[in-house]
């Protein structure tokens, strides 16, 4: 099969060895592939991934343990847990100790035509929902998360710092919430495509210092940490939401003095994501910049390295 | 009066101005004052402060607004709200940004024979608490302030690092929620202390990677951040408890990744720690060097700076 792999250096290969289906796994034919910053990460070294890079997808299962799923339209969550270590029995099977997780640790990814993820961590998608929808419900249930993790009341002041894609899902998000939301960012365009989904943007110069309940730093800059704190007032709280490699040199006396909270957040639970894109309360459609072939797969993953992309898609059922 | 002054330099004065009472505000005469890391940050210049250094104090109210005051053996909160800003109506009065500070910002403190505050901030003492142990309402109210902002259940794993002063304070009260609780230190003469106090306490270098619900880093050292965050289990708390003036490179990572919570922890609530003095749940006794007369504060201060001192307090009654 073909299929996108980073082994030190990225290739694209047109013979892989297709994936045999280990005992509980579906076997899965890719039909879209998101390209997303944690993949472009990758390629620059961080988690020490070798193997098909890729983990936003939808597809359709061909073989299976059980044979309902057969046939369905599927997309799978990313972390597959061992299910009976300690972490995994606290319920924490996000965090198993020996967890694989999709295209991104010791576990083959969805940037290929065929994948296998344990069925267990599959999900139907609704008919009303388009594969180029599907294919975001990985990084919205990330965003989901950080209302899984903070409470967020309708009268919080709330500012997400980063008007890229992960900014944009993660203020439709909490826009839910009823808060007082604002986003800031530095590119106009994507501010006012920002604006555009009914939410208050703004550039990151204009940001009011000490004024935030809760801070969501979107920015996957290293320097995203110090301007939220900068702009929480006392007892306010930061989320982490992207992950950047470089250590970040900081002052944690104002997180004691101000007695600031900081939480970090990662995956999240498909089912409000897909909840979300079914019911048309989540808009996606105007973050996606092109979609290109599979064949196409390395000249996809440099466009999507460019400051400011959007997001690429990879289509395997167009050559 | 006599008074220790922080002007650039540290000078012991014997002739300084004694305070004017504000309205509001009480007079009190200092029995005896407790000399705090923050005071020797404060020498070192963190916070940039000019005046009366001090602000663990037990004295006497010798002249009130409010005649009731006038006799009583007191300890003082030490922020000084405006309560009218926006900061104070949201009962975050601690977190004024205009508060001034007994000792430690715009606020002449307790090194003094003689301090004022609002009487809005003082606490009766209990006759069965004496002197030596008044003056540790301060800091063990900011060991009380992690049972204020993160819940401890009994089943917790928690750990202290640092078997310090606060370290001591600290771990005393998260046992009172009945978790699994060790302290990590350095020095064994002060770990065996604490076991003394019935809790268990090891020498960092065996600390159990990966293995905590709770870490509070009470070392005052910027190691101490670093060496918490990996002690802690997926999902796991932070609670940063030291003020570190430097900047401390970190890899912010492994928050999100491991979703771990910081929270930054400050001063707390008197009532508690009052409490649990008079009902003698916390024992402070042990954690005091040597009571030094004030006209000796020079070398008192000299005495507490230097490493492993346990506390040094001023007794301003004694020449």
């Amino acid at each position: 099969m073909k299929a996108l792999v980073h082994e030190g250096a990225l290739s694209f290969r047109r013979n892989h060895p297709e994936p045999v289906r280990p005992e509980g796994e579906a076997r899965i034919r890719v039909r879209m592939a998101g390209i997303c910053n944690t993949d472009l990460e990758i390629v620059r070294g961080y988690m020490g991934f070798s193997g098909i890079l890729g983990h936003e997808f939808v597809g359709d299962v061909v073989e299976a343990e059980d044979r309902v799923w057969i046939g369905k339209r599927v997309v799978g969550e990313i972390n597959c847990p061992c299910r009976v270590c300690q972490t995994c029995r606290e319920g924490l099977t996000n965090h198993c100790p020996h967890r694989t997780v999709l295209g991104i640790h010791k576990r083959n990814g969805a940037f290929a035509e065929v994948l296998t993820l344990p069925e267990s961590n599959l999900h139907v998608v609704p008919d009303s929902v388009e594969d180029e929808e599907a294919i975001w419900v990985e990084p919205l249930a990330a965003a989901f998360e950080i209302l899984e993790q903070v409470p967020v009341r309708p009268s919080n002041r709330v500012a997400v710092l980063g008007e890229g894609k992960l900014g944009s899902l993660v203020a439709q998000v909490l826009a839910l919430s009823g808060c007082d939301l604002i986003v800031l960012g530095l590119e106009e365009e994507k501010l006012s495509r920002i604006r555009a989904l009914g939410v208050r943007a703004l550039h990151a110069r204009e940001a009011e210092q000490r004024s935030m309940d809760i801070v969501v730093d979107a920015t996957g800059s290293p320097d995203g940490f110090a301007a939220a704190l900068k702009m929480l007032k006392p007892r306010g709280t930061l989320v982490l939401k992207s992950t950047v490699a470089d250590r970040t040199a900081l002052h944690l006396s104002s997180l004691v003095v101000d007695e600031m909270t900081v939480v970090g957040s990662r995956c999240g639970p498909f089912g409000p994501a897909l909840r979300a894109l079914e019911k048309g309360k989540i808009r996606v459609r105007g973050l996606v910049e092109e979609i290109i072939p599979f064949d196409r797969a390395m000249e996809a993953l440099e466009r999507a390295g460019r400051p400011g992309s959007l997001k690429i898609l990879l289509d395997m059922n167009r050559v």
